[in-house]
């Protein structure tokens, strides 16, 4: 705790995900001050196929 | 805003989804006035092995 | 299951949800002939303090 | 309703999600009363790239 | 890791849901091995007026 | 989308939330090149009596 969970359009590289949860994780400890080892991040993939906006699909924009 | 999360067995045609999607749209466009582009629906597939009910997986139903 | 779960700026009245409930199950029955009984619909309030769009919080737009 | 969701690394057999399931939903029917086949639970399988915990990838640890 | 969250209707009392949690991470530890530190549980309390299934909300039951 | 939902121990102010709503939607933009507009954060505030870690509620630590 905290749990942070992320909803992404499947296409980012592993990198991009470490990335994004080195620097969130350092953002949380930052300004709650709680203890970095408590950060925990979930990366969700979604298939284009899985997304809609405005009820149009992600393969369909 | 609003975001919708559908939780359904895998299996579903894309052309169900994009119907599923289209419809909840519209109807919550309809009953709330926020704009349609604002409605975002994810659908998660799950797999029978994932999922159960009563202490039953789909899979042994 | 389906499990359909909606995350909200709270102050939609009962009455608004529940049309959205109804209308909702009425669309996943008819496209996917899961039992209407088998829908289960979940509201999540959430307070403007607590949803951010852009970087801005909903009490700051 | 209650609906039990646990996100988990890759990985465990389906008898051993099985058995959770088993006994998570013994275990909830008998502290609340709530009848057993109310009782739904899903699990997420997490990607070892698609979990951080303190900010370093489960791939990485 | 696990994460596992439990929506369920208001009304449970601190003591089911404390006794809930006390041993549904002594299932998981059993049945994965994982150490018994890392299991995080969520209890997600949900309105009456904020569950729907089968199209009818649990006020209107 | 992406879509972000931080659970947390409820206590946090509005300008702590204000700044990590902030500071993560640059981090995502920044690596991702998704237009910031798209990003969306949900804040969930977890009574004590609601969160478990190891089998121990937040309120018996």
């Amino acid at each position: 705790m905290p749990i942070v969970t992320i909803e992404l359009i499947e296409g980012r590289s592993v990198d991009q995900k470490r990335d994004m949860a080195k620097k969130i994780t350092e953002t949380i400890t930052e300004i709650t001050k709680i203890p970095q080892d408590a950060v925990e991040i979930i990366f969700h993939d979604m298939k284009k196929e899985n997304y809609s906006k405005g009820g149009l699909f992600a393969i369909d924009m």
